[in-house]
């Protein structure tokens, strides 16, 4: 039976890059050497690397203004180290979720961080839509993915300032203009690879304006001179997030997986719509293609749906420990027959609910 | 032909780890999802970090008073979240290498820093023996082995105050009383896992020092209370890591290594003191049984001796890009045949070069 993978992350990858990683771990590209003892100075994976970059470049369509390196702590390092190098007189942030909350929490470290909007009022179940940019700020932070709750910004505001982005988890699942962005970060674990690594995009020019004193682990310039490899960097997460983006580049990019996306989350949706026994928790206008939560109806039974889930090879469908529920998420590896899996399940389940 | 892997870092990993960290990258423990796509907070993967940190625990015969960890970044970030957690009034360091002087320019950030003794003075060829350490310090730091030069501590100072070491190229290696330290650190990819990963051990009363208000993610209190996972943590790596510990408790932990050491390294030096186109770069009393560095004789064909390595399945001899030469190391993985085939290269080629 297969597995349907829709956990939120680490989340499914490409079997072909499952399989590849697998033989790298015994023999790496003919080297008689696994991937996971070899120096990260060997032109092998320097070549690496290399790929890595240039296959973000390409999928994104950035050109030289942007440097690009893979880095360790996730998203968490990020949320402090955007601020440690670029909050000098004050920053302003969207607070989208919890997420969002933790950003905002780490740049006050820093310093004066002001937050434009936030949709606490209604448990993060929408994006703010009307606020203001203040144009005096250094960046304006947002994060354009929700796990957590299922909501997702598909278009950006036109800002005053610099544009720093938290992509974590929806990162080459659609087509953007990702020039218009100074700095995005994302953690591979949802659309890029296994975690252990993080994405950074960063413009040129937006490096230039770092001057804050900082320990070497957290200063982007230093990463960026040692092209993610002042020290070892995480080789092997690497590796799989390169071969996941030749995955992407090879089967035809992003726009490749707009369109697979939007076939999947549609297909899902409509069931959730349809169906008497779910209800979905967040604004119809800002669901996620990425990460869908729903709750059951009133009365329905959760133990003979997850009994359901199981029997069909369903799994990774909990929602956060924070806001319970479910939650499909339905990354760039997902195939379709996945998602018709589980709305096969809804559809019986409530058809045994009568 | 077998390969012999002498790589300095990452380094050399039991074949039957990696065996089944290829089978892990298809299917986990047979749950039919892959060790990379699987959630962290799953019952499974929880079940592998405790397995680690008991691990560790057992091998270092540590009792409740320790913490462990499993954190991302590398000992460079250590470099940095050591003096962010406790230097306060000062810290004292011993500089006997590169890796040894990056950790005393990060401390420098943090405060005041004083250097107790050096090695520069003979480009770090030996280990200061005489040095005070003052007892207003808030701790000692200093690093076990230095993998450039091939130098290694294999006693330890009596120390006035909490001792801090960077045990990344020799932890595991040999007995030692661990519970003497009050945080040891290491990079997993020499002796204990792939790059990715960094185990840190932690007294649980020299935790409580720590007072500086701190990103989170520099904050070795927040990583403790979430048992290596306040963020997704780098799974594939850690559980790498368990197994390599896994291996090493199963064929007699730390004693089995500290013989087997033993053995290899001084296959290795008798030769290298015997045969006439090699010289050591090291002081004898100061050698390190994981990484011994060499150089040619004058007059001596290097291009003569790489090539017959290379013909031997030799690799990973190169010295650091810092101080050129050769280096032969010898981790926990490495069997006694790797070193003989190494020994007998060494050989052929003094008779060849007459």
């Amino acid at each position: 039976m297969k597995n349907h993978n829709f956990s939120a992350g680490p989340g499914i990858l490409p079997q072909e890059v499952l399989q590849e990683a697998a033989q790298a771990c015994i023999d790496f590209g003919g080297s008689g050497l696994s991937i996971l003892e070899v120096s990260h100075r060997g032109k092998n994976i320097i070549a690496v690397f290399d790929e890595a970059v240039a296959l973000v470049k390409k999928l994104l369509n950035l050109n030289d203004d942007f440097e690009v390196v893979f880095l360790q702590g996730g998203a968490s390092l990020q949320f402090s180290m955007v601020p440690a190098n670029f909050l000098g007189n004050g920053a302003a942030y969207l607070n989208t979720g919890v997420w969002a909350a933790k950003a905002i929490k780490e740049a006050k470290y820093y310093g004066k961080t002001e937050v434009v909007a936030s949709s606490e009022d209604r448990n993060f179940a929408y994006i703010p839509k009307d606020y203001n940019i203040p144009s005096d700020a250094d960046y304006f932070h947002f994060t354009s993915n929700n796990t957590i709750y299922g909501t997702q910004m598909m278009e950006f505001p036109e800002s005053p300032v610099p544009l720093v982005c938290d992509m974590s988890s929806d990162i080459f699942s659609h087509s953007l203009d990702a020039s218009k962005f100074s700095l995005i970060y994302a953690g591979a674990q949802k659309n890029m690879g296994p975690a252990g690594t993080t994405l950074v995009i960063i413009r040129k020019d937006f490096l230039e304006k770092q001057q804050r004193a900082l320990p070497s682990m957290l200063n982007y310039k230093i990463h960026v001179d040692g092209e993610s490899m002042f020290n070892t960097p995480p080789v092997f997460a690497v590796y799989v997030a390169m071969l996941t983006l030749r995955w992407l580049d090879k089967n035809g990019g992003i726009e490749w997986a707009e369109k697979r996306n939007k076939v999947k989350s549609e297909l899902f949706y409509k069931e959730l719509d349809r169906n008497s026994k779910f209800k979905g928790t967040v604004d119809i206008a800002d669901r996620s293609q990425m990460n869908a939560n729903f709750v059951m109806a009133d009365g329905a039974d959760e133990d003979l749906f997850k009994t359901m889930l199981k029997d069909a090879g369903i799994s990774g469908l909990n929602g956060h420990r924070s806001v319970g529920g479910f939650r499909a998420s339905m990354y760039n590896a997902m195939g379709l027959d996945s998602v018709q899996a589980l709305v096969d399940v809804m559809k019986a389940f409530e058809q045994k609910q009568g």
